[in-house]
């Protein structure tokens, strides 16, 4: 039958051929590009979850509930429904913790950069290869880290990590209780600050060490015999203040925890250069979740001591985190201060947005700070805290937190960083639906104001 | 040009459409289903590490080394050279630690399995959707998994995940020591004893409690206010023997560690169902590196007191590390005992082989376990346990560990369980080639005997 076919159709054959090429073409350089074998029905799951849009105001996770085989979407407090799309307007402001959920857009964004495939026999043993219980690699990232954005002298200190910088502040407290002298040693730090530091060192009621209260109580103790280890936060949670440690003297140790220095958060003047610095990467990179914390430390000694306490604890730790860690750090490195771009950008535009609201008020206000040099972006910048400190200032408003929960929002009350119940700790670095719901609710508590400022 | 050709060329040209549909059809069902997005390049960065085959004497690790971009081989004890295919015969057996991986093989047998893709979004806030420090899903296959084996009663208690079941041991201590009475608790246990519950316990230097010795002491003081906790290990750790708490009386409590009561080391007689008992990933999937523990807690007030030690010391465990532990036990349950299956083959096997080694010797002994009824392979098995309780039996041979030290094994020494230096603990755990090595330098130590028995 074939050959009966008419001249005419030499011109289709032409085609035919030219288009088989093209077939081939991307058959073999288009999709011999690389698929997947034994990892594809772990992708497969990953990206499935990942298409839930969640309308934008949830998401699904891998390990979330299935209902009917779907993912479930986990909503934004005040968003509700099978997609998330249900707000509900008198649901209460909640701005209480400090999950930071800010850097969730960042990391979805970059969504290939902070992926990570982990095998089912990734790293089995208790050890790594050089039998210590941290990863090599991991501590040269965060070096590099540290020496790229300039907040920390890191060249000749000791590193130890930790499940969160959570358990490297009692690690510190009982290395430095050891190894400071024999004597009980007294924990304090200057109000307001974090709650955690007194919490944390009550409950583990130990021989060796116990809160003793505020540094204003022992600035003329230290040099004596008196074993103070003291606190210091910087910047500070809850009001954002670059700080230095108070105590002076041969039995005077600081602890300072570094968490929030970072650019997203405060202008970085220089490295710091401490004997026992705290850094975390739920403030970092936003992975609170992840538990993942280290310490900088000068003294072999209170490496030492700290590192026994870690492989006490826990043996270390976890050898999965430590990977996501180094996925994520490696990409922070790697990347252009993206990050930093995306967490400043976010804050200062929260900060300006809060400040305008707070303009017309007279009942209201929040810390103050200074401008300051950035050595990242080599030039003066506002700060942009990870909390506002918030003052009620009329004198019938004694307690603030009940001021501001009337009017449907949930803040974290002063009293629990040791400061005056007029003072409560607004977070501006969770979701934006949480971040937009407090501007609702304080626009309109504002606008109640007698008197209010005319704009 | 075309349409001079002659018509012998249509049989050609029909050739050519049935390549194309062919081609098309390749192109268009074929490969159509499915090819990763976001998760490609973690995809093909993971297959890339596992790719490197290291002689089958190693593994490459996506943190590890890389040495002209490609991943370095983290080789076997005694094993070395770029692709871990040097041997030295030299080198001592070491079969000190108890890192379980007798069952890496079977996780990289199941690579599609445990393959796991962790989105850079996942889980980024301190808590669950519902405010806990758990994960849901994981909790429901833990109990899933203890029921399907029948080794744990769970229905009705409280489940509390750790760093760890280290960390879990201690956050008992903590809050046995809380709830139990006001005085200082005693901690105590049986020799031979996990080196842990002492070495743990006396570091914390609680106020609350402190490690008091051998329960043996202390028979006889639980009928009045003795306030003790007493650790029990079923099976023991190092013997391998089932075991039950020895101390009666209102004060007295009792922390089960249930690390090893998995059907690969032990017949399971029948459900445990202590007031406290310990499990750990660790010897159950053999991701002793993920440090994951769960404590299964019959009282309330002692889970509320567990579940805030956690909080205190790190705001729970690792949102990633809970996210692996899930696709680890999911796969376990959903299986049908492949895992168990695996786990007695190897140990059986192993024991076996340590048995004939040791036949012919009348210098060496290990412990004997009766044979015992095993629910879950409904009959009566030997018990194959993780670790062998080895004695030197000659009067001259007093330490046991220096014997086999200077026969090239290095094993754990019998003093640091709290038992005589005659004893010393052989890790059966660790990869085929410890195993292996172990076998031979054992061979050769029997040999020698003078008058060892003829087979």
């Amino acid at each position: 039958m074939a050959e009966q076919l008419p001249p005419k159709y030499g011109k289709c054959f032409v085609c035919s051929m030219v288009l088989n090429m093209l077939l081939i073409l991307c058959l073999f350089v288009g999709h011999t590009n690389w698929k997947p074998s034994w990892s594809m029905r772990a992708a497969m799951e990953a990206e499935a979850v990942a298409s839930e849009s969640c309308s934008g105001h949830g998401r699904a996770y891998l390990d979330g509930l299935l209902v009917d085989g779907k993912p479930v979407c986990e909503c934004n407090t005040c968003f509700g429904g099978p997609d998330c799309s249900q707000f509900s307007p008198d649901c209460p402001a909640d701005v209480n913790s400090g999950n930071p959920l800010f850097l969730e857009p960042f990391w979805m964004q970059n969504a290939a950069s902070g992926a990570l495939l982990v095998s089912g026999w990734h790293r089995m043993s208790y050890s790594y290869d050089d039998d210590s219980n941290i990863s090599e690699e991991l501590e040269k990232h965060i070096r590099k880290l540290h020496s790229i954005v300039g907040n920390a002298v890191t060249e000749g200190r000791f590193i130890v990590f930790g499940t969160g910088s959570t358990q490297l502040l009692n690690a510190a407290v009982h290395s430095l209780a050891l190894t400071n002298s024999s004597s009980r040693a007294g924990v304090v730090t200057t109000k307001p600050f974090y709650p955690a530091y007194k919490s944390q060192t009550d409950f583990f009621r130990s021989v060796d060490y116990n809160f003793v209260g505020d540094t204003s109580q022992f600035k003329n103790a230290t040099d004596g015999n008196a074993n103070i280890i003291e606190f210091v936060t910087s910047p500070n949670n809850p009001d954002g203040l670059l700080k230095k440690a108070v105590l002076e003297g041969p039995h005077a140790k600081a602890i300072n925890d570094h968490a929030y220095f970072w650019p997203h958060y405060t202008a970085i003047p220089a490295p710091a250069d401490e004997d026992v610095m705290i850094f975390t990467l739920s403030k970092l990179t936003g992975h609170a979740g992840s538990r993942f914390g280290w310490a900088v430390i000068k003294d072999e000694a209170v490496y030492q001591a700290m590192s026994a306490y870690t492989s006490q604890i826990s043996f270390g730790v976890s050898h999965d985190t430590q990977l996501v860690a180094l996925k994520l750090l490696k990409f922070v490195a790697q990347g252009k201060g993206e990050i930093f771009d995306f967490g400043f950008e976010t804050m200062r535009n929260r900060w300006e947005i809060l400040g305008k609201t707070l303009s017309v008020s007279s009942r209201f206000s929040v810390q103050e700070i200074e401008p300051q040099y950035c050595s990242v972006y080599q030039k003066v910048r506002d700060p942009s805290p990870a909390y506002a400190w918030f003052k009620c200032e009329r004198e019938e408003d004694e307690d603030c937190y009940a001021v501001l929960r009337a009017a449907g929002i949930i803040s974290r009350q002063g009293t629990l960083f040791g400061a005056d119940s007029r003072y409560v700790r607004l977070s501006l670095i969770k979701t934006q639906d949480d971040f937009d719901l407090l501007i609702r609710k304080l626009t309109i508590l504002v606008s109640e104001e007698d008197g209010a400022k005319i704009m």
